[in-house]
This record gives structure tokens, C-alpha cells and sequence, in this order.
């Protein structure tokens, strides 16, 4: 087991973009206007191998990095901002404005051409900086 | 829509620990083995107020750093190290060698003391650096 000696709290840890995303959307449209959305992510033209074995159809995992959030938060937050709900812990909601600013979510890969992958229902904004793409 | 021009793909995005795991498993033993496998995850002490609202037994996403993965990685790859089965992109698999490390995980939560989540199901290792934790 590990104690206190091994926890470096200040260790930084980076990332590079692996790709962005492309949409209609520059300003926060709320999660479930975007469930309908069609988004392009253009990937990094070094990685496009990466992609095989991925199924048009197929759900997938997007991860990206909430660039327009500001970097201060609350701890106790309204589910999306909606002052009629009951505020909450951050890890207890899916909101832009955490410690680190990591989205996760589940789409659906509609086609690759190249190093373009559309999806559908991907809640990022345009030029979103993606970090990861994985099965579900 | 945005084009190439906007898209800074040298951008290093960078983040903290938000916590740390704590197991039993201080090397890999493989994504199945580890299904049953309870860990606890130690909070830093200033965000446990971003708990509230999670519930014992609910299953949340820990989002946590591939420390002990080397940085190189094949774009094409056996799913679980198994040369059996044939190579898949690196986006087709949640192989820890991938151009950003971070895992997601779903795990069940067993039990909140203070800044101590305890959790069923994280495949990662003792002392890996946990990024976000989100409802699922």
C-alpha cells in the first residue's frame, strides 16, 4: 500500500492534442442540445493508423479538454447551471467547471474519411482539443 | 467551422492529481483480474466538498494517468498484450500505451470516509494519479 511519501500532489501532468473538433457550436448550446449534433473531429494526420479496427456505427469515448472553461470552479454546483436544481459536489456532475477540465463522452462514429471521423451527439464546442479516443 | 489555423497542435494541456490509488497491485495483472479488485482512492483533503451528492452504490468514471506506462506506443496493437488475437488501432483498444494516457474507468462505490473513496473494479495500479471523477 502506498502512504502520503508517495503522492506528489504537484506533479504536472500534459498532454498534446490528438486532434479538434469541428461544429457549428462557438458558444455552450446546454448537454442535451447537442445530444443531436453531428460534429467532425480532424485527428492528428501522424496518428490516423490508430483508427483501424473501429466500426462505422460503433459507439466510442471522446475525451477533450474543456478550453473554455475558466480556470476557477465551485465545489457546489447547479446541475447545468439550473438555479432550480439543487446544487451538488463537483464530482457529482458532469459540469465544464472541475479541478480538471476532462470531458468524457459517449458518441457514435458515423464515418472516417482520412483523418476526419464524424460522430453524433459529441457536447464539445468548435475547436474543442481532443484528447483521447477509445472503444466503449 | 474552424480550420487548420486555429488548431494549435503543439498546445501542452496540463492538469494535477486529484487523488491517488491505493491497491494491492503494484504491476500490471491484466484488465480482467482486476474487475473484482477493491482500491481506494485518497482525495486531496481541499476538494472533498465535490463529493456531495454521490451515493454508496452508484457506479461512477475514474479518469485516472497512466504513470507507469513508457511514452512511446504502436499505433497498431494485440488487444490485452495477447498475440493471439489480431492487431487493432490504438483508438480501437484502452491499451495503456496511447498518445495521452489516461484511463476511464467504471467502478462501483463502496464507501465514502472523509477524503477516502473506496471503490470495486479500477484497473490501475497502487499509487496511479487520479484526474477527475464523474457520475456515470
Amino acid at each position: 500500500m502506498s502512504d502520503k511519501t508517495t503522492m506528489n500532489w504537484d506533479r504536472k501532468i500534459c498532454f498534446r492534442p490528438i486532434g479538434f473538433v469541428q461544429n457549428d457550436y462557438d458558444e455552450p448550446a446546454g448537454p442535451l442540445a447537442m445530444c443531436g449534433v453531428t460534429s467532425r473531429i480532424i485527428l492528428d494526420d501522424a496518428l490516423v493508423e490508430g483508427l483501424y479496427g473501429l466500426e462505422i456505427g460503433q459507439s466510442i469515448q471522446v475525451l477533450f479538454y474543456f478550453d473554455r472553461s475558466p480556470g476557477d470552479f465551485d465545489l457546489h454546483q447547479h446541475p447545468c447551471g439550473d438555479t432550480n436544481l439543487p446544487k451538488k459536489g463537483v464530482f457529482a456532475l458532469c459540469t465544464p467547471h472541475r479541478p480538471n477540465g476532462i470531458g468524457v463522452t459517449q458518441v457514435e462514429l458515423l464515418k472516417i474519411e482520412g483523418n476526419v471521423l464524424t460522430v453524433l451527439g459529441l457536447d464539445a464546442l468548435n475547436n474543442t482539443p481532443v484528447l483521447d479516443i477509445k472503444p466503449c
